[in-house]
């Protein structure tokens, strides 16, 4: 069993935002597993989503049911093998899961920082990780791999280090968002900024947390990383506790649970605004919403991507409304426009955007051979 | 200029509704356009949505931009063609548009429904209207009509009251709704009923409103309503306001507008808060919720429409995901297991469970053909 230990590393100088800010004095959370070889030319970094961290393979001494969040990808002869491959999981700035963010204290005032974290955008984070990369010695990766907002860093990382990097891998993602993604994202935040409990931000210092909010954030997220048809599936319209006395099974009620559907999304809804920050919240949606590398082209992607250098795998999910298969397509567009070597696997399964998480065995058995060519001596020497 | 007339009819004795609650001294908003003919067979029924009225079609006396909400298709000339039918709107029990709902005092106590309101379905808004039609003398219809949840009302009209109509014309609707459908309602209902101004449904007596719920529940509404490429094509990534001296244009917050279409949703939900109930926005939801004609029928939806004998129009909009075609394609093929008489079209429209209030000349052409058809004399005195 693979066994995950922590670590964090702090950063004095600052750090330029793209938004004109700056942050110091901030510390990453990272794990590694496998080892790096002689060479340090075996170094996978792995990015993360939204509602996740550091910890992605393995477990906590100790500590059950502790798996990281792509464990079922990552670790010894995993298909991405950490028996040959040096992969590293970072926790991005802004995040509550162990990097410096909004529950944090600023090093200056010492005050925590609230709603006056600095706005990160995805390239602030590309910048964070490369910074950690050098601090640990690491010059070139074999790969950066990331899914949804984890598939974005993955894609700026062959914008911004097109030298640091021979490989990526950018599954259920997009070149940016629709306006449906801003609006759902949107929502969201509204949610959260209009509980009384949110106090601007500030909710810390009155102790309290706009749990209301969160709830309902997590329970929009959660139906757009479902598809349709899989939540019929799981859940169809199963009554919670079905009236027996009825002609219906209804218990007709506006208030309480009447369809599992509806248990299922407050008990996400609740377990999420126990242990999810607010503010990160409203941070890592505004950087999903920013992201979008081809605005400084006029749109044009295929231009935006001419800096890119490295291979290319694309992975999206037939059922994926969130980042659909569409949106891998235009960036593998944009990559044939500048003949780059792009591989390209769209995977038919049934569960949303969520399907990235999961085990398919197609899905699976495209990343394992992808990553078992990259591990190869013959190109990790080249 | 078509003038509408607001009208509305008190019933003392009490109907009985599905829940096994019943409700007396309600009374029903309703109006008519064009003439009764002499032997009353003219009649179409125009049933509503969400946030919709009694008032169907023409404007009010001196009232600018009072267009009732499906003007485009109902009156003088039009699709539905008031020279030749007499059509009735009616709002549905527990609306905040005229008809008895939570805002109105109980008969007996005199207090506030608020919360109190019995919980309606689809089913007893059709008994409710049938009342209606006794009252105006009409036994036979020549057609029920509705769009998206009103298509409900119509499809359970032709199972409740098979002998009383002659066509059903179902657009944008769907035989139930689908698990992802529910799960948005149920998201909407808790932004409304979390929201701390809710106090249980009895807000009114605390002189307050829940807006920050009814502003998130309309939001997630209105995403629901469009197509992913309509919000595109309408709103893309365009910024509000670009800050020019920034090399992004982005200004970098999570709180404030950024982006146009959350300007577009925020103002959608603050209109929507200023006029709509909360507590109408639970009972109506719910009513969506619950209706499944082939629930008695183990969910055989061929089985529950054997008791339909009329003929059918269903439509549908092919970028709708909210009612999906293939969900009027459900209901097209229950109506051939049964040997039904039934027409279909499903309309390549650009604009998502929307377009069925809006002007697309194939959809405004099948419609005309259909109630042309049925307004021919010698089907009238069929």
């Amino acid at each position: 069993m693979l066994i995950a230990t922590p670590l964090s590393m702090t950063f004095d100088a600052p750090l330029q935002l793209q938004s004109g800010a700056s942050i110091h004095g901030y510390s990453l959370s990272y794990e590694t597993y496998g080892t790096l070889n002689a060479d340090k030319s075996n170094a996978v970094l792995v990015c993360h989503a939204l509602n996740a961290s550091h910890h992605v393979a393995g477990v906590y001494a100790g500590q059950d049911k502790s798996e990281g969040w792509w464990d079922n990808m990552i670790g010894p002869g995993k298909p991405v093998n950490t028996d040959k491959l040096f992969v590293i999981g970072v926790n991005n700035l802004g995040s509550c899961f162990g990097s410096t963010g909004p529950m944090h204290t600023h090093p200056d005032s010492g005050k925590v920082y609230g709603a006056d974290f600095p706005v990160v955008t995805v390239e602030d984070w590309v910048n964070a990780q490369a910074r950690l990369l050098d601090a640990l010695g690491i010059q070139t990766l074999a790969a950066v791999l990331g899914g949804s907002l984890g598939g974005m860093q993955a894609l700026s990382w062959t914008l911004q280090y097109p030298d640091r990097m021979r490989h990526a891998v950018v599954v259920a993602s997009a070149p940016n968002l629709t306006a449906e993604n801003i609006a759902f994202n949107e929502v969201a935040r509204r949610a959260i900024v209009t509980d009384p409990d949110f106090h601007g931000g500030h909710f810390y210092e009155h102790g309290v947390i706009p749990k209301r909010g969160l709830r309902i954030a997590r329970m929009i997220g959660h139906i757009t990383y479902l598809s349709d048809d899989v939540m019929n599936e799981k859940f169809g319209r199963e009554l919670k506790e079905a009236v027996l006395d009825s002609a219906s099974g209804y218990r007709y009620s506006t208030q309480e649970v009447e369809f599992q559907i509806e248990s299922y999304l407050r008990y996400q809804g609740d377990k999420f605004a126990e242990y999810f920050d607010a503010n990160t919240y409203l941070l890592i949606t505004r950087a999903l919403d920013y992201f979008d590398p081809a605005k400084p082209f006029g749109g044009d992607l295929s231009k935006a991507l001419a800096r890119a250098t490295c291979k290319f795998l694309l992975v999206s999910f037939t059922t994926d409304w969130r980042f659909s298969p569409k949106r891998s397509r235009e960036v593998v567009k944009a990559l044939l426009d500048n003949q780059r070597d792009v591989s390209y696997a769209e995977i038919d399964a049934p569960h949303g955007h969520d399907a990235f998480l999961l085990d398919d065995q197609r899905y699976m058995g495209v990343m394992r051979s992808y990553f078992a060519s990259m591990a190869r001596p013959a190109e990790v020497a080249a």
